[in-house]
């Protein structure tokens, strides 16, 4: 595990505090042990099934460090044209600062009972990842979790009125596969629906179905891939509570992609499959950079980390003028699923 | 040249009365000439320098017209996977219905005198075209000239008033350079500013400048190409004076770029360049998904063709993490030059 973003964090992990610290802390550790943990995970299958016979060429995340001038910082991991992954990021950042009023109405416009015309006092944390494998027999992960502060200062207006902080979650987790395998998909969701059913028997088929509708690629009519979870602002029942919902779910990410990875990593592919792989992550480029809300609400941020935002696009994308499967394809199959999004549990 | 998409247009046409006809009818065929003769000079070079020995295998452009069901259609004209050619796009588009009110208000926030929350009767035509060339050495070309109407009703509430038509004119062409020759550039700017000089002195650094500001990658702060000319909303002195320069812009294609396709074509190139030209075009994707006018308001329109939208995306783009040309080197002069825009005449 790198050493945290926030100098003050240190001392709280070798104290041995940290349960008791505030949640900014505790989730700032949490990015980071989910952070090294997947990377170690995704470095052993790449050690696994690496085609280096001398083992120090074995690819290996790099890390990268930097700092946001206006405060905060974070961890850029990567690893590039590995054996088994093209292009694999996990990313954690830790920043803090104002909240430009315009991202205080971008809040406001969906539900945020935050006062306007004012800059806000905000921390945010957060891990993601996207991995492109080489396979096309694999699929690309993608997840985030987040949390996030914004400090209300007492309305003068009101005498009874009291400084508060608001405080939510949010997150999520999705697969997007080439050559589709059911099962993989299926034990993907299951896991997802275990984790969830732990803690609100709603949650699974809500943020399901929130996945759907948020990966969807508007002018093709279709999904970007096979869904999983997606949450935004989740602030109840309790800090702690919904903390230990997102911990349960960081923790189905090795258990449910790594085992994909370790079977599907043999499995032959021909020219075709990688020609339709490429067409697919086109799509995936489409996706990111058109709808993505991260993406877009990140790049228009003055200072923003462009490639830390940018490190969810593919290594190698491509675009042909009208392409189609033949009917009665893999393909077409995937884009069946792709366009009427189903149930896997 | 095809059939034209407005059916009354093939009768003027044939009839000789092409000149007296309306400007939709005149710019509809200027449209169709620079989509044919433009299609027709780049195949005479994929002709001339294409790898094929049986001739009938020379890679040519497929003709694909579709049609709108709101209203009009458009001609496609595309070939992929050429010699000279990775991927090149001709396109048409004739189209008129309802401009929804959301569209009317975005036409007024850039200054258009038209009235508020209401549906206005409308009609466009333009020609489109991307080429994204397989050797590195010679740039990618694009370029745009469309034609506006939108008819005003008469105020109900001014006896005086009048329903009137307004129209305006919009275009332009920039190139993107993979390996920069500081010869090929000048003369394309060259050819520019004397198409501009022979109508207003002041049209050149104008629209030189326009495009500069237009093709710019705002989160990497740097250029997506070196520039060309780019106007919009223009509407004097009269049609056609306007129509005269627009054409005029126009006949500079064909001399501005297929001499340099000629010059280059044979021009060796390594790996590396490769590997930088296709970076390159993940910047160029990057620029039309993400801040391209053109491209958002037509995605964003229901039933908007995004085969024809997305045809300027590039047949393969590469994205690697945090990449930088090393100094002294061709590609940095390039970098150079995009993050800071230059006088070319």
């Amino acid at each position: 595990m790198a050493e945290p973003i926030s100098p003050e964090l240190s001392k709280l992990i070798h104290s041995g505090s940290l349960k008791k610290s505030p949640m900014k802390s505790q989730f700032e550790t949490f990015c980071m042990q989910v952070q090294a943990e997947f990377c170690r995970a995704l470095e052993e299958m790449e050690a696994k099934y690496s085609d280096e016979v001398d083992e120090s060429k074995v690819a290996r995340f790099k890390v990268d460090r930097w700092l946001r001038p206006e405060g905060g910082g974070g961890i850029t991991c990567i690893l590039q044209e590995g054996s088994v992954y093209e292009k694999a990021g996990v990313n954690i950042s830790v920043v803090h600062g104002q909240l430009p009023p315009a991202a205080v109405a971008q809040m406001r416009s969906r539900g945020k009972n935050l006062p306007s015309n004012q800059s806000l006092p905000f921390f945010a944390a957060g891990v993601s990842s996207v991995i492109h494998p080489v396979n096309p027999n694999i699929p690309t992960i993608h997840f985030n979790y987040r949390y996030f502060e914004v400090e209300v200062p007492a309305d003068p207006k009101n005498p009874e009125g009291k400084a508060e902080v608001q405080w939510w979650f949010g997150g999520g987790v999705d697969m997007t596969p080439y050559i589709l395998h059911e099962e993989d998909c299926r034990a993907f969701h299951q896991l997802l629906k275990k984790a969830c059913d732990r803690h609100d028997s709603s949650y699974y088929s809500k943020f399901k179905k929130w996945c759907d509708e948020y990966f969807y690629v508007k002018h093709r009519e279709e999904s970007r891939g096979i869904g999983g979870l997606f949450f935004d602002d989740l602030d109840q029942p309790s800090p702690a509570k919904v903390f230990n919902f997102v911990q349960d779910c960081a923790h189905t990410l090795v258990p449910s992609y790594i085992p994909v990875v370790d079977r599907r990593a043999r499995v032959g592919y021909d020219y075709n499959d990688r020609q339709w792989q490429l067409l697919r992550r086109g799509r995936y480029v489409e996706f990111n950079l058109i709808y993505d809300r991260g993406t877009k609400f990140g790049l228009m941020t003055p200072g923003a980390r462009y490639e830390s935002i940018l490190m969810s696009l593919p290594l190698t994308a491509r675009w042909e003028y009208q392409h189609q499967p033949p009917p009665n394809t893999k393909e077409s199959a995937l884009v069946d699923i792709l366009k009427n999004p189903k149930e896997w549990v």
